[in-house]
């Protein structure tokens, strides 16, 4: 019978293990500082552990998760066309200088000083990397459309990462980026990845994976949506109709607004001491807060005169949509800011409209009768009606979408759910070929910039959301498509000479066809079957004095509904049905 | 027939490509910043592009050929045990104080800050990652031995990055780390990675690598080979012995040294005017300089005290050498410092020992008769026997071989070759596992420091390598393992139908089988000869209307050894025997 040591000298096939072998020890408890169910089983299955805050070493098993799943993405870029390129990790700061984003973007870019004193910063997106490859090589109209991408290590300063995999400080990045000569070929094209996306998540075992509208954010852009799964372990608030299928990131989420039905009313105003706020408004005159009109007070980056938003009393202004249409950041007006504001009476009435910029949110379009502020202290006014004071007023979609808040394409209720990003997909447009100054010559000769997309799936997070999405109390249950090894055989009592024999010849006959690994250990079963559902390889053999004395072989699934005993001439056969007719897991 | 819009929209196949899509202009002149061959071709096939010096974007073909190595790397590692993870590019400053490189290595460190302070590093190398890990996962001499390793992107932030991928500032390295509970063990193991090394450099295709004992450097340890690729392209400098096959880098290479038969003389001081060098005093006194004690004086750093190394007149010092005695850096010690020497007229005769050290190199064992100098100003000492003069002086190998040096193992010539390093392997020993406190549980129960190996291949430089090895006056001619594709279709004249349906259906077939481009461009033969000639695949299929005329197809070699008219009834069992029989150029 082979040794350890022996099979270590000697191994020449590829995705093989030995367990005695394997660098990670699996932990019986629960590690103090993992709260999610992923980061937990991360910890205690040897798949990954920490460096440094946010920062982790990819151990054997996770590595071998990340190659699959990085298969089937290259499988599916490939597919639509995708030529695989490689980014440098560490860019020169001019070329982020040249799109704008070297100064917009905050400290979670890493930036340093090279030995003669250059500015570099790490890549956490390579939109720039990529306009200055393609400006240089794709000079013609005939070479559109055309899409890279890589698969790379990314660096983002996270203030606060989180949750093992979830939320990283570096961390493995597929992201595309394709080019064309019209915005309609790239939404044709947008399509297309937007399938392509769908079936990696399918792929990988993640069928689930739902796609939402979502805000460009830094990216820029108009059009964008991210792949989401839902789970309560997830940062991203999503908004969902259960009627129709509408799905969006609260970010960007829009909803119904029924209006009152007030008729016109006389202008009036009303002496309301001491009454600064929504809550204290609508108590005083014993109305709703929806009849209400609320002034929320915002600095806008680089601005110095106050933003006001004028939207209804039972709305919240939802910053993410405000920051869009300001095109900069924006933050509460601090109230020791001077502003020449009565903050608590801010109204439309009475406005000094050229100290301040004003929007004014959808709920209130055609709305009579409403109560607001008189920008005198202690009063406010009645009667204000939207057509008759403001007849000129544009209005916006500011405001938040709640849970249950009306669905704006079916009527229905829109309910809130958690999700974790695993992917998102974007319509650039020309934002970085125009200010980085790429063009091509277009038939008619002339220069034209050409208009982009981004689409972007980060591997470790994926890893993580597979055990969010598929485990039990014992540990992952790994999909067939990405689990580590597809089969793992435990000997019981190694030592006794059929137990090993047998052992032994199944993994060196099983080796050939599928990827296996062996515990090989003198461990107790418990210790081994423990170890074997940390793991969570789908099919599981386990070899024991007991069972070979009937000529048997016990197989189970990780996710324990088959448990079977099998004639051992029958095995191959049984494992080859198994693996083959998709009965293990939730995907096959 | 199929368009290109067609053909992007609906590719479903991994590595197939058309020209006419494939990002990376053809250059048809030299660039002028490239002197190096491998340089040259790689800009001009559009296979690199430069970000900002020394950094690269790697395009298609070259991810392709990088694709092809890691194949090959990985499962040559995973052959002989190694377990792939995968650590981090960004590491916290800590790991590098702990094993005292990070004041010990210099400005090519690139350090930086994050958002909270804290200093962080680039890894350029990952001993003290691996230590970190293992440290905590390999508590028991059961586990031992193991090898984990990654190919991951380093950054080194080299001062003169050169010649393309041939030294650059980042790049990607598979590097890996065994540990072992003995000496014995590691030395086992270094020869199975010895001979793994030599296996993949054969299998991308070069064969003709050659393993050199090399010095240790910033790694520590006492053995270490280098691989090489001899070329005078190359900044290392390697001594061969023709006859015997010995082989070491410049800053390790050892010579046999013929020592004089001089018969002991009486020691007399001369009188030496203004005679300050040895050529001089050599003239002076009318011998050669192998009869002269030469004094060469050296700084080290961190001390205050001159390091003065005697040596024969005819050789000098290898500061490779004296930095490995030394244990720190050395330099030439400056004219300027304050020593109480004089200089020019250093002697071991009348040497104040106490106010410098001290060493000797083997040259000098049992010389008589020797001219030195008498650290007074214009006198020197003839008659100088070391045995008598030193009879207790040490010795040590400080002297640099030169070319036509004798050679120690066989008395051979010693030649001086210039050459590429590929890969280096090291005994590291517990250097690393020492200094960061890592131990195991020994049979007896006591806590030991494993001793480690490690082990890198650059997987850009090794892209140029074949270049700088297999290229004629045209371009690259990869060999069949690595190469982007195997085969490379030429379309003369697409858009006459018989040639299009031909080419088209041909690509469509043979892309089930092998990794096919297809130039489908408009483009003159002229240019497609060119372009093909510039990407270097192994066979080439030329689809013409004069060939189709015959019912034939024109096949050929990149190396140009072979082409021939084929019925195209038989085209794809030629191409079969062709890549199967290893007959395309120097390496299948």
């Amino acid at each position: 019978m082979k040794t350890m040591y022996d099979v270590f000298s000697s191994a020449k096939e590829i995705f093989t293990m030995l367990i005695s072998k394997l660098l990670g020890e699996r932990l019986k408890e629960n590690p103090s500082e993992a709260s999610l169910v992923s980061h937990r089983f991360l910890l205690r299955g040897g798949y990954v552990r920490q460096v440094t805050n946010g920062i982790y070493t990819l151990l054997p098993p996770a590595m071998r998760i990340a190659a699959n799943i990085e298969r089937i993405i290259r499988e599916e870029m490939d597919g639509i066309g995708g030529q695989e390129v490689l980014f440098p990790v560490v860019l020169p700061a001019g070329l982020w200088m040249e799109s704008g984003r070297y100064d917009r973007v905050g400290s979670e870019l890493m930036r340093m000083k090279d030995r003669s004193g250059r500015d570099m910063l790490l890549g956490m997106t390579h939109e720039e990397a990529a306009v200055q490859l393609a400006r240089t090589e794709a000079t013609s109209h005939s070479q559109y459309p055309f899409m890279i991408y890589q698969i790379q290590t990314k660096f983002r300063d996270e203030p606060r990462s989180r949750g093992g995999l979830i939320r990283v400080r570096e961390f493995t990045m597929k992201d595309a980026y394709s080019f064309h000569t019209t915005q309609e070929d790239l939404e044709r094209y947008y399509s297309e990845v937007f399938d392509a996306y769908h079936r990696i998540f399918a792929r990988v075992g993640l069928p689930q994976v739902v796609s939402v509208g979502s805000d460009t954010g830094m990216m820029g852009g108009k059009i964008a949506h991210e792949y989401m799964l839902l789970s309560d372990a997830g940062e991203d608030s999503i908004m969902l109709c259960p009627s129709c299928g509408y799905k969006a990131n609260m970010d960007v989420a829009v909803a119904a607004i029924v209006h009152g039905e007030d008729p016109e009313r006389e202008l009036e105003e009303i002496h309301t001491p001491g009454v600064r706020d929504i809550a204290s408004l609508a108590t005083f005159c014993g109305v709703g807060e929806e009849k209400l009109m609320k002034a929320a007070v915002f600095a806008v980056q680089g601005q110095t005169r106050p933003l006001i938003v004028f939207i209804r009393g039972d709305l919240q202004v939802n910053e993410s949509k405000l920051r869009r249409i300001a095109g900069a950041d924006v933050t509460p007006w601090a109230s020791g800011n001077d502003s020449g504001l009565k903050l608590g009476f801010v109204g439309a009435f009475g406005l000094d409209a050229a100290s301040v910029e004003v929007l004014y949110d959808e709920s209130l379009k055609g709305e009579k009768n409403l109560i607001g502020g008189t920008n005198r202290e202690d009063w406010h006014v009645k009667g204000f009606s939207m057509p008759r004071e403001l007849p000129g007023a544009a209005f916006a979609d500011i405001a938040k979408v709640n849970d249950r808040s009306c669905c704006r394409q079916c009527g229905g209720e829109l309910r809130l759910q958690r999700g974790i990003e695993v992917g998102n997909i974007f319509q650039l447009g020309s934002r970085y070929t125009e200010s980085m100054n790429m063009t091509y010559a277009d038939m008619d000769g002339k220069r034209k910039n050409p208009v982009m997309g981004c689409y972007g799936i980060g591997i470790g997070r994926l890893i993580a959301c597979l055990i969010e999405a598929s485990h039990d109390e014992y540990g992952p249950i790994w999909p067939l498509s990405t689990a580590p090894w597809q089969i793992h055989i435990c000997l019981l009592n190694k030592d006794h000479e059929a137990v090993g024999k047998t052992g032994y010849d199944l993994y060196e006959r099983l080796k050939a066809r599928y990827e296996v690994i062996l515990d090989d250990r003198e461990a107790a079963a418990g210790i081994q079957f423990a170890d074997a559902d940390l793991l969570g390889v789908p099919v599981r053999i386990v070899v024991s004095r007991r069972n070979l004395e009937k000529g048997e072989l016990e197989i189970s699934t990780r996710d324990k509904k088959i448990r079977m005993q099998v004639p051992i001439a029958d095995m191959e056969d049984r494992i080859a049905a198994l693996i083959g007719n998709g009965r293990i897991g939730f995907h096959a």
